[in-house]
């Protein structure tokens, strides 16, 4: 399992738009080929920025398959209008769970 | 809960000493006061690069309490040597946790 984080700058007072979209579109991820898990967290010092964390399978899970599909277009058609500017998007793995 | 995020960029070729410095060092947080969890994640597309995330009761506890706690000066003595720059720090809350 690796996890995409998207970084992503919202217009400001559009926050509350931006929340209500995401929400509205976890269907999309839910469904999709090799998505295991999506959770939206947002900036405390920065309340504009937030962080798109979605676990997939693989990273060609997220940038092949998922990139590719009519979803994705969807996706973008909810949150797109929202964003300030182009999310920044990169893939981590967990190499120490240490406690929790 | 919060989450802190911490962007540590690391000496290329310095990874392993990291992630074992890391691993020793995860005792200090699970016995600081409010510390819920601690992960760390290393990029795909950037693999100097790490995201230490601690789950903490507030801020105050990280920001205050750890910071000024011995406990922090030997994590970053333990820590410290690894880094390339200095860590950016940022604080998030989870506004949405759709699915896992």
């Amino acid at each position: 399992m690796i996890f995409e984080i998207a970084e992503i700058e919202v217009h400001a007072g559009q926050e509350e738009q931006f929340e209500s979209a995401v929400a509205q579109a976890s269907p999309l991820f839910r469904q999709a080929h090799g998505c295991l898990s999506m959770k939206l967290e947002r900036g405390i010092e920065h309340p504009s920025r937030y962080r798109l964390v979605v676990g997939w399978n693989s990273v060609d899970d997220h940038m092949l398959t998922f990139r590719n599909s009519e979803s994705f277009q969807r996706w973008r058609e909810l949150a797109g209008p929202f964003f300030a500017s182009p999310p920044k998007v990169e893939h981590v793995s967990c190499v120490l769970d240490a406690f929790s």
